[in-house]
């Protein structure tokens, strides 16, 4: 299972979800080149009001592409697929607190269980390589860096937590190209929510991610914020329902949906 | 209680919200010139996610706008308001009948009632008419003809039924610019549905709208179809759910927010 960059960026959404079945495991930037990457949450029928209602008032982290009702393990974001497989790696959750990073969830699957598929920022690199914006965590071979942030998100019901987002560092002379392309995009989490001041984020150090990995920032370069999926893990973690699963962060959901499908005009 | 269209159309939606709770009852386009409008549609907790999920799946029909949780009678889209009373007139129905049109709900009121607020394509007449596009339901002082349709809505959970729409007519050299101008208001039903053919919806007779009042169609316009949030209440008549309660068609909440608001780029 030894593949190159460039045959796993030419994976349609199903070879890759088959590779990830397969047991290939590593984080999904990069692969797929083209379609659409997602995020997951899954909760059980008791908390899925709740979640959806966390999504609906939180579109910026939260844009919903999907929701696979209880007990469901396909659907046609995932044609033929098993969303208990089909990802390298998640994360299982027990009243809050992380429990298990196994590469398949069937142990933990149960028929109340109901799945959230939400947008990933991974959809619009695409766009923004295109437009000739380089994105370090993809030179540097790494999983993006991400923060959890002092910004809260709106309450629903008993779901409650910070707002996470992911940092990419752009040229200053780019920084509106980013802007103005990820904009187009708002099923994928749409336009930065901060540009260049992490410490107003309560974020104190790059170099220290709470998820993914950090990456160089050279000279020159503004550290760009962008709506994190996985803030509803976060919010997860604060809530603590009995059981939740999500994707490890970094490690995504391939869909059968172009990028193109999510640009708005 | 005899205002002139000037007056309605120059009130506060706090104004607006008041008139209706002290008797007046009327259709609302052209009031509140500049602020959105809303479609209602209540139900007990029991159904409220399948309604989420209806509006989720739905979204041209049923565009979120916001959500009062459980028993909740006021939120950031009324503020100080009550949707028990803020509405001209509203439609309840008892599994799936209606059984009333009244201009207050406080009879109706169970402490586990969820509210959805859905955009309404009310909102973009303002955009159409500052572009020179007459709206003839408006010049005729009649509500907006709406219509059920052949085409069906995805389900969600028990959740299903036909696409309802609204039509105007609109000459046909205007046909590109109304739908340029609709298309950057997707949170208020975007973009029209249909363009045309009446006959290709299944719907035989314009001048029979399901709700609504019909317009006479001058000779070279075209009848164009937006989506219409009346959509859930045809979902529930479907349903069945024990109860129900949608705003009656074309006597929508009045909330406190700028059209502009919900322009994208």
């Amino acid at each position: 299972m030894n593949y190159s960059h460039e045959e796993r960026s030419s994976w349609s959404p199903q070879q890759a979800r088959n590779a990830f079945r397969n047991g290939l495991c590593r984080p999904t930037s990069g692969i797929s080149y083209g379609y659409a990457q997602a995020n997951l949450i899954i909760v059980p029928a008791a908390q899925a009001f709740d979640v959806l209602l966390f999504a609906q008032r939180n579109p910026k982290s939260c844009p919903l592409l999907g929701v696979l009702e209880a007990g469901q393990i396909e659907g046609p974001l995932l044609a033929g697929g098993d969303i208990r497989l089909d990802l390298p790696r998640y994360t299982v959750y027990e009243y809050g607190v992380k429990i298990a990073e196994p590469t398949e969830i069937v142990d933990y699957w149960r028929d109340d269980l109901v799945t959230f598929i939400i947008g990933c920022s991974f959809t619009f690199e695409a766009a923004l390589l295109a437009d000739g914006i380089r994105l370090p965590h993809i030179e540097q071979g790494v999983n993006v860096p991400m923060y959890k942030t002092s910004r809260r998100c709106n309450t629903a019901g008993t779901m409650s937590g910070p707002l996470v987002v992911s940092m990419r560092p752009i040229p200053s002379h780019q920084v509106a190209d980013a802007v103005r392309i990820t904009s187009r995009y708002p099923a994928v989490h749409g336009a930065p929510v901060h540009v260049g001041n992490p410490h107003q984020l309560g974020i104190e150090d790059l170099s220290q991610p709470d998820f993914g990995d950090p990456v160089t920032i050279e000279n020159g370069h503004v550290p760009v914020f962008w709506a994190c999926g996985v803030t509803p893990q976060a919010a997860v973690m604060e809530t603590r329902p009995e059981l939740a699963i999500g994707h490890a962060p970094g490690h995504m959901l391939i869909i059968d949906v172009p990028d193109n499908k999510y640009l708005i005009p």
